[in-house]
C-alpha cells in the first residue's frame, strides 16, 4: 500500500485564496450583473514596464536563433541578474552580498514554502500572527506541528501575536526557537519594522542562535528612506538571517514569476553532532537538486527592472499603487473605519465593525459593496476581527470601491 | 540553535552535473585552445520553433497593455494549455484525462523532486538502477533512506537493476514497496518499455497497492507508434500511476521551463487510519500552497507547441536529434563500441571499453577526444561500466565528435 503524508490532514479544507475565489464565483453566479471589484488577493493590475517588455522580447528573439539560444541556465540564476541585484538592491544601502549568496527562483511563494526543508523536522518554528499562510502550512505539511486546536493554533508552533497594542510588530519570543519567519513590510497588516525593532530581532537571534527568515517581498513599497530595506542593514544580520525578495509586487511579476533569496555564507545551523553547517551550502544542494533555474526570458525581464529606465518606470508604478493606498486609507478612515498600514506597503488592515467576524465582514462587503477583500482570520487566529484590502487596482476601481464601501457604512 | 536537516549529510559531495562542469572547466583552463564538444548534460541546442517564438512575443505584448495584462494565473495552469495537452497528448492515444487531473509546472526536475512530499516518510521507495539522480536524492533529503553503503546504495531503498541481460528494463520488485519510479523512454539508458512490460508493472502495482511514478519526459522521442506513449494506455493505470511530462526535450524548453504532471482522481494512497486518500487532492494542496503557476509567457509558448505549425516544427526538431542519435549509434558501433538506446530516446548508453570505470572513460574521452559525456556511475551503482552520450547538438558537432571518438578507439 502507498502510505500518504498524514500531516496534510491537519490542514483545514481549503487554502485561503481558493476559498475566497469559491465565494466570489458563487456570488457572481447568483448576481450575473454585479460588477465585483477585487481588492482581495494582492495581485498587480498595471501592465509591465516598457523596459521589461523590451527586454523580454529581446530574450525571446535570442531563443529564436541557434547562435544565441540558451538551454539550461545556472540553477542559481544568471550573473546578469545576480549582479544587477547586488548593485541596485544592496550596494546603495551599504550591504555587500556575494554573487553566490543569491539564489534566483520562480517566486517567493516557492522560496518561503521550500526553505523549511533544509531545517530539522524537530526544529521549533515561530511565526507572527496574523501571518502569510504559506509559512505555517508548509511546516504543517512537513510534520513540524501537531493538530490544530480549537483556538485555531497548531500544537508545537510558537505564535507571536501582532496587535494594535504593539503596532502589529510583536517582540521576539521568550522561549527558545530554531527559526522565526518575519515579514516587513508586513503581509497582511501593511505595517513595517523600524530599525530599532529589527535590531532587537537580530540581537535576539544572535543571543539564541536562531535563524530569521526575513520576507521582504514588499520592500519596494517602503516610502521612508530612513527605514531599513534589507535586514542586512542591521549589524550582525549576516550571521543569522536569510532574506527573501520578489519581483511580483515591485515590478508587476505576479504572472511572470521571479524572486530570489539571499543566504550569506556566514549563516549556519547545527547538525545533530554539534557541527556548524552552512545554510548556503544546504540550500545550494536543495536548489540544484530540485530546481532547474528560472526561465531565461523571465530573468532578462527581471534584470531590466534595474536599468535606469526600468527603475524609473517601476518606481512610477509603485507610486501609483501607493497613491491608491493613500486614497483607501484616508477614505476608509473618513468613513469611520479604523485602518492600519498602507504607508509603506500596498495593504490596508481594517478593524471589522460592530465586532463582526472577518468572514462576516467579507460576505457583507461582497454582497453590499461588491468589493472583495481578504478576511483577517485567513491569516491566523489573531487576524480575526480584521480585514485586508490591497491597493492593487485601477484608480477608477479604487474610487468606485471607496464610494461603495462608504455607502455601506453610512447606513 | 537552528537544527538543520541531517539527511543532507548522506548525499555525496556534489550533484553529478556540477562535478562534470568542474572537470570540464579544469580541462579547459589547462587547454585553452581545445574545442570541447558537450554531449553530457541532456541539453537541447536548436532554437525554439517559430510558432513558439511567435506565441511568446504575443504573450509578452499582452502583458504590455492593461486590458490584456495577466497577474497570478491558476496554480494548476491555464485552461488553454491544459486543454491542448488533453487534446493532443492524450485523446489521440485513446486516453481521457480530465482538466483537473493535469498540473502545469515549471519543470519535471521540480515535479519529480517534489512529488515524494505527499507520501509518508515511512513509505518504501523502489528505483531502477541506473536512474535519474533526482528521484534518489529527493528521497534521501526527505529522510526516507539510511546512509549510503560501500556498494553505493542507500540503506532502505529498493534497487531494481537494469542490465544488458534484462535490456535495462528490470522486473517489478518481489518485496512490497509503496512507490516505484519508472522512466520510459529511459534516462540514462535510452531504452524504452514495451506494452507488455508496462502491463506487468501496472498489474504488479494494482496487486500490491503500490504507486508508479511514471516519468515520460522523453515521450516525444518514441519513434514506433505501436509503443505506448503514456502509461494510461495500459488498462488499470488510472488507478495506480502518476505521469510526468515535460516540454524541455520535446519543444526545446530546457531554458524556458515548463512541464506537467497527470494525477488521475482515481489514484489513491492510504492514511494511517486506513482511509483511501486521493493523491490528486493531496498534490493539489501541495501545488496551491507552495507554487504560484508557471509563467504566463511560458505557458503560451508551450501551448503553441500543440498548434498545427508548432507540432510540425517540433517534430522536425526531434527528427533532427534522432538522426544525430542514429549517426552516433551506428558510428560508435562501427568503432567497436557496444551501444544501447538511441532509437526511441535521445540518449546512447555505451559500455566502457577494457573494463574502464565510467569516470576513467569520462576523463579519457575528455582528454583524448575533447568530448564530454556523462559517467554511468553518476546514475547509480549499476551505471558503473557504462557511459551516456546525448544526441543534442549540431550535426557538425556530432560528426566531429564521432570522428574524434573513432580516432581514440582506433589506436
Amino acid at each position: 500500500m502507498a502510505r500518504i503524508n498524514e500531516h496534510y490532514a491537519k490542514l483545514p479544507g481549503s487554502y485561503l485564496f481558493p476559498e475566497i475565489g469559491r465565494r466570489v464565483r458563487a456570488y457572481q453566479a447568483a448576481h450575473p450583473d454585479a460588477r465585483v471589484i477585487r481588492l482581495g488577493i494582492g495581485d498587480v493590475t498595471e501592465p509591465l514596464a516598457p523596459a521589461i517588455i523590451e527586454a523580454m522580447h529581446a530574450a525571446v528573439d535570442e531563443l529564436a536563433r541557434r547562435e544565441t539560444f540558451r538551454g539550461y541556465g545556472p540553477e542559481q540564476g544568471y550573473d546578469f541578474l545576480i549582479d544587477a541585484i547586488r548593485e541596485h538592491d544592496y550596494a546603495p544601502r551599504g550591504v555587500a552580498i556575494a554573487a553566490d549568496e543569491i539564489f534566483v527562483s520562480d517566486g517567493s511563494k516557492c522560496d518561503s514554502g521550500n526553505i523549511q526543508e533544509i531545517f530539522a523536522l524537530a526544529a521549533k518554528i515561530a511565526i507572527t500572527d496574523p501571518v502569510y499562510p504559506v509559512y505555517v502550512d508548509s511546516n504543517v505539511m512537513a510534520g513540524r506541528t501537531g493538530a490544530m486546536g480549537a483556538d485555531g493554533r497548531y500544537a508545537g508552533l510558537v505564535y507571536l501575536v501582532g496587535s494594535e497594542a504593539n503596532g502589529f510588530q510583536p517582540e521576539p519570543p521568550a522561549e527558545p526557537v530554531d527559526i522565526v519567519y518575519l515579514c516587513s513590510p508586513n503581509n497582511p497588516t501593511g505595517t513595517v519594522a523600524t530599525r530599532a525593532q529589527l535590531e532587537r530581532w537580530v540581537a535576539w537571534a544572535r543571543a539564541n542562535d536562531s535563524i530569521i527568515l526575513f520576507d521582504a517581498a514588499y520592500e519596494g513599497y517602503i516610502s521612508d528612506p530612513a527605514l531599513p530595506h534589507s535586514i542586512y542593514e542591521i549589524e550582525g544580520a549576516r550571521d543569522c538571517a536569510i532574506e527573501l525578495r520578489s519581483f511580483s509586487k515591485r515590478a508587476g511579476f505576479t504572472g511572470v514569476r521571479c524572486a530570489f533569496m539571499v543566504i550569506p555564507k556566514t549563516v549556519t545551523g547545527t547538525s545533530p553532532d554539534g557541527k556548524r553547517v552552512s545554510l548556503n551550502a544546504l540550500w545550494s544542494r536543495r536548489h540544484s537538486t530540485k530546481f532547474n533555474g528560472a526561465s531565461y526570458v523571465v530573468q532578462r525581464g527581471a534584470a531590466a527592472a534595474y536599468s535606469a529606465t526600468g527603475l524609473s518606470q517601476t518606481r512610477d508604478q509603485i507610486a501609483f499603487y501607493m497613491e491608491n493606498a493613500r486614497l483607501l486609507r484616508e477614505g476608509l478612515t473618513a468613513a469611520g473605519l479604523t485602518v492600519f498600514g498602507g504607508v509603506h506597503a500596498p495593504y490596508l488592515w481594517i478593524r471589522t465593525q460592530n465586532a463582526a467576524t472577518s468572514w462576516e465582514f467579507f460576505d457583507r462587503l461582497l454582497s453590499e459593496a461588491q468589493v472583495v477583500g481578504t478576511p483577517g482570520a485567513g491569516f491566523g487566529p489573531a487576524g480575526e476581527g480584521y480585514f485586508r484590502l490591497s491597493a492593487f487596482n485601477s484608480r477608477a476601481n479604487i474610487d468606485e470601491a471607496l464610494t461603495r464601501i462608504r455607502g455601506v457604512f453610512r447606513r
